[in-house]
Formats: structure tokens, sequence, C-alpha cells
């Protein structure tokens, strides 16, 4: 296969001006050494975490794109603590895109490189908003013969998050999962591990057709956010279940505070689990992501035994070590297009991601948005 | 010695129609068994962790007192959530005092329990405000010859507290400390500590005389939160001693989450630390108190690697283990009213205590208020 000599490839770069940019480049194509190969991207999803390091603090609404095709540049302005937060970016050009998957069109010179050759494979590790990327031959996820790239997009980011929400819950000794943003992509994929692994899990919504959607899937505790009686619903479904771990990819709000009010009532309900300073169970919430963007918001009518942290994949990868990943990149290519399918709102092109209406599209992250960049697409 | 046949002790109880009181009764003189001792309860301090369980969610300033006397009864109305919240207390006539010190006037046959009677000891385990309180001896913490009783009435729940923080930090992997309210009694004994064992600590407080008094007791890092430039300073302390682990006592409003942006502000100054994900290292803050009884708001600026939690003593005594706390313990008996001296905004007796204004007087957690409570006093 002749392959082109150059590339281009996305970046967001922050400047000293207080202004946040995202262009294209013509880049050279790599030559792939020994435990290499060059992947052509084909497909690659925009994801909440594509888009922190995309947009950083930077104010979206007051986007502008100058330029037009491959020269577009996207522009916006950064506010004075956004610069200061970001300052150790300032003036690198920030590859983007975490994850992707496409054909692998050349090879190092070792075997197992060279087994990959016209294989469809995903890959995860950034720099993926590019029509071309080379990469350690083993980062690779080969996928089935009957997978395509759009198949297998979204094979990390999601799929790994929702299992590792798993793995934590037994990790910290919990019996039961709260999950927010429940109809989302990723809040399927939990339902059908769930399911599938006998875990008790409490989905929360806000719209009756996100309800009707889960329960179409078979989940057992569905509750809405938007329900007059939506803190007695959590707590019996809590109380049911007796789940102490939540996960929270809405972050802002009172939700994150409403949940360890409901651990707290259902605790309350078993005289023996409760001390004079409230339960002694310890109550954890970790925010994964931040579809609501104003601040969290505590009430800390719960006792003296909770926590709310961060939650980051590869901080959690990292803690859980090399075997606890293997496996569940495992049962990932296993189940790709059944457990971890996903669905997309959109399918763009690189030069489209860069004309601002649609960058605040794509920007808006309402629950079950989710864009695909398709890197070899024209315009 | 002749000992009363009863003693008066006082009793906090939730009642279902939505009313909590507090009065005193009388109860008998308890006899010593083998291990055990009566202590004169003489001085008791009235702490926050105190407050909490003496009124829970009651509505203090909706508080009257009827009966006069050592019949006095103090009441007050519960909102309906705080009623859900503590439910599991609901009739429940609950003991209150966490701690004091006394003399022992009786003891078991057991040659220990023996030798400690005439002598002034300090005791925690619930139950101080009443006039006398039979204990196992082992629990009680012997006073040195030339220490009263109100010299250690407080040996336990600040003196602890303040040593279970710089615990927390090496435990944890933090080198240096945040500390609000920093020129409480608890303030003061944490700052003698970290000057005796070369801990860098930051204390935040609110007012310029608290500055002053700090700066006076050697504090180097004193930052006030009502200055224009308050983050500015933080941010400098917190750089300056890479402290990455904070205790609060205030719980309100936005001072846990502008400790964390100031943390994540002090790590981008050092651009190895910093990922497109914010600053890798862990930023942590415990709630202790809650001096500003506001929900806590979280801005969330600061990355992927925080987190906030309650912290309450003995969950972290049972943690720690025996060993820990049995050093603790030793440390403070040494060093009681030097590095571990109280002072106290009033004195009042267990009638007073039952007053509906003198209640509100010590309910107002304001920074530095603390009541100590004279069993025997008169009133």
């Amino acid at each position: 296969m002749t392959l082109p000599s150059t590339y281009l490839k996305m970046h967001s770069t922050l400047h000293a001006n207080g202004t946040l940019t995202m262009d294209m480049s013509e880049e050279a194509m790599p030559a792939p050494k020994t435990g290499e190969i060059v992947v052509r991207v084909e497909a690659t999803p925009i994801n909440p975490s594509d888009l922190g390091v995309m947009f950083g603090w930077a104010n979206i609404s007051g986007a502008t794109t100058e330029g037009e095709g491959t020269s577009s540049v996207l522009s916006m302005p950064v506010p004075p603590q956004g610069m200061a937060v970001m300052k150790a970016r300032l003036d690198q050009r920030l590859a983007i895109g975490n994850e992707g998957a496409g054909t692998v069109v050349a090879a190092g010179d070792d075997d197992y490189s060279q087994s990959l050759i016209g294989k469809t494979v995903a890959i995860m590790g950034g720099g993926m908003y590019g029509q071309y990327r080379c990469v350690p031959s083993m980062m690779a996820l080969p996928l089935k013969d009957e997978h395509s790239a759009k198949d297998g997009a979204s094979s990390f980011v999601n799929p790994l998050t929702a299992l590792s929400m798993v793995e934590v819950m037994k990790m910290e000794g919990h019996k039961a999962l709260v999950h927010t943003a429940a109809a989302s992509n990723l809040g399927q994929m939990l339902n059908r591990i769930c399911q599938a692994d006998g875990v008790d899990l409490v989905n929360i919504v806000r719209k009756q057709e996100q309800v009707d959607l889960l329960k179409g899937m078979g989940a057992k505790y569905v509750v809405n956010s938007s329900d007059d009686d939506f803190m007695a619903q959590l707590t019996d479904a809590v109380h049911e279940t007796a789940a102490t771990l939540a996960f929270d990819a809405t972050g802002g709000g009172t939700l994150a505070s409403d949940i360890l009010t409901a651990m707290e009532m259902a605790a309350a309900r078993t005289p023996s689990e409760y001390s004079i300073y409230g339960s002694t169970t310890h109550k954890q919430v970790y925010i994964y992501g931040g579809l609501d963007v104003s601040p969290t918001t505590l009430s800390r009518n719960y006792g003296f035994a909770w926590g709310i942290g961060a939650f980051l994949l590869p901080n959690f990868l990292a803690k859980a070590g090399m075997e606890v990943a293997a496996r569940l990149r495992g049962r990932v290519a296993d189940e790709l297009t059944t457990t971890f399918a996903s669905s997309y709102t959109d399918e763009i092109s690189m030069v489209e991601a860069l004309q601002a209406d649609v960058a605040q599209r794509y920007f808006a992250k309402a629950t079950g948005t989710k864009y695909l960049l398709l890197p070899h697409k024209d315009i």
C-alpha cells in the first residue's frame, strides 16, 4: 500500500494573550519502528474527557472561526482564572483525541506488528484527531473480523469506565451502585454489565423517556430526578440495594449531596447501623464528569462517614494494575457490539469540528449527545 | 468518703411529636465493680461534637425552658427532615457529654482501681454531663499531681483531634497541613504541635487579631480570609509548604473549595506536576466541624485528583489502632498545660445549661467560644 507523505492532525493551543485556538496542520507520515504500527484513523469519538483538553476553561460561547477548509482556526477567549489554572499548557500545541479505531496500514519489522497489517484495531493514547497515528503494537486492541472501525471507535473510555465502576465497588467493599445520567451510552453499558454480573444498580435519570428506555433494557431500579417524590424513590431504592457508592456524571448542583442524604436516610431505617453521629458505614460519591458545570453543593446532613472525590480512568487503571486492565480490555473485545455498543448523535469531519457553530453543538454536554469524528470524511 | 445515694444527670431526647428536649434526672449512685472507678465529674467542656448529640437537627432559635432549678426542661422544635435523619434515636434518653475530668471517689476491689482513689483523672466515653460517672479504670487518664480537673477537662477531643491531623498527614503521604478556624483552642494546640514536630502548617483565620495572636505564638504561615488578596496569600503559602491536605472546621461555604483551588494553582507553578487533566497529586480536605452550617460549595476547578470527606475522631482512632491511640494519649498527659492548654469563654452549671438563653449562647459556634460545664456548681 502506498501511503501519502503527509497527513492532517488537529491541535489545541493556549496563548498568552488569553485565547485558546484549535487548528489543523500537515504532519509528516511516520515510519513505524520495530514494535510499532501505523493506523489509518477512521472513527474517533468526541468524549467529555476530550472536550476538557480541547477547550479547557475557554469560553465556548465566545467561539469564532477564521479561515476556510483545512486552514480553519477555531478561537475562544479564556477568563483570567482559567489562564492561571492552565498555566502549564501555555504555548504548547496539544494533540487531542483519546481513542479511536481504524485499519493498520504499516508496521515495524517484527512478526506481531506485521501480523496486524490490514486488520481493524482500536487504539487509545492521545492524538487520535488526525488521519494517521503511529502507536506501539501492544497498545492496539485487534477487533474481531466482523467489527468495523465505527463499532470499535469507543472501545476504551466508556467501556473501561463502566467496568471500572464495578471494580471500584468490589475493591472498596460496597454492595451496590448508584449511577447518574444513567441513560447515557456509558449508563446503558453499565446496566448491561450489572445485569450480567448480578450487581444491583440504581439508575438516576431526568426524563420519563429515559426511565422507559432503561426499564425496557431490563433495569430494575430507575428513579427520575424530575419527579416530586424523587428523594423518596431514591431512598427506597438505596435501602433495597444497600448501595453506598455512587458515580456522578453531572458534577454540579445538589445531586451528589442528595444521593448521600438518601444513603443516610436509608441507613437510619436500620437502627443498628446508626450512631449518634449518623450512620457509621462509609458513603462515597465519585464525580467523573461535568455535565452540569455549576458548583457542587453539599448539605452535609449525612453524618461523618462520607466522602466525595473525582474519578479519572487513567488514575484508576494505574492504581488497579496491568492484570486488571488486561482482564477488562479482553471483555470489551469479546462483547464489543453487545454490552459495549455505542451510538452517536452525528458524524463530522475534522474541518466541521473547527466550525464555531458545530463546536458549540458537540460541546453541549447533554446526556446522550455524542459525536463521532471521521478524519477521512470530506470537507 | 461517704457518697450521696443519688446524683443528677442530663439527657437529650427526640420525641415523636417533633420536639427535642434536654432535662436532668436523679440517678442511683453506681457501685464500682472490679476494674471500675467512680469519678466525681468536676469539669466537662461543651464541644461542637457534644452539641451535635445535644441538639441534633433541632431549631435552637425556637428553644424555650419550662420548670425551674433541677426540674428545668429545655425544649426545641425539629423540622421534618431532621426527624427523618434522626429517626433511629427516637424516644431514646441519650446521655450527653463526651469528656471531662474529676476526682476518683470510689473504686473496684482490684489494686489498680484502688490506687486511683483520690487522684484527679480525665475520662472520655459519653454521659459526662452528670455529677458522677462510673467507667473502666483503664479508660481514665491519670493527671499529674499539679494538674486540676479544669486543666484536664479537655484532655481528649481537641488534643487527640489536633494530634490526629498530623498522624493523617503522615499516613496519607502529605508533606504539610492547612487548617481553618486556626485561632481556636484546637488551632493553637495544632500550632504548638507542628512547631515542636517541624511540620509546616498554613493557618487560615478571619480576623487581623487572630493573625496577630498566631504570629505572636510563632506561626510562620497565617493567612486572613477577609483580606482582598486572600487567594494569592493562600496559594503562596501552599506553594512554599507543598501542603496537599487540609482540615476544615467551618464546613460550609466555599472555603474547602478555595483551598483545593489554591493547591491546584500552586501545583500548576511546577509544570512537571501538571497533566492535561490537572495536577496528578491527590489533594484532600477533611471537614471536621460545622462552624458554618450553610452548604459546602465546590467549584471543581482543580482537576481530577481531589477528595473531600468528613473526619470524626473515634472513626480515625479505631482505624489507627490501640498503639497509636496510646502514644497520642501519653503525649497529652505529658504536655497538658503547655501544648494542650485550653481556655474557656464561661463556666456554667447544669441548671444554667438548660436555660434557653444560655443554650443559645453556648450553641453559637463562633471560633474560640467554648463553655465549661461544672456539674457541682450551684444553681
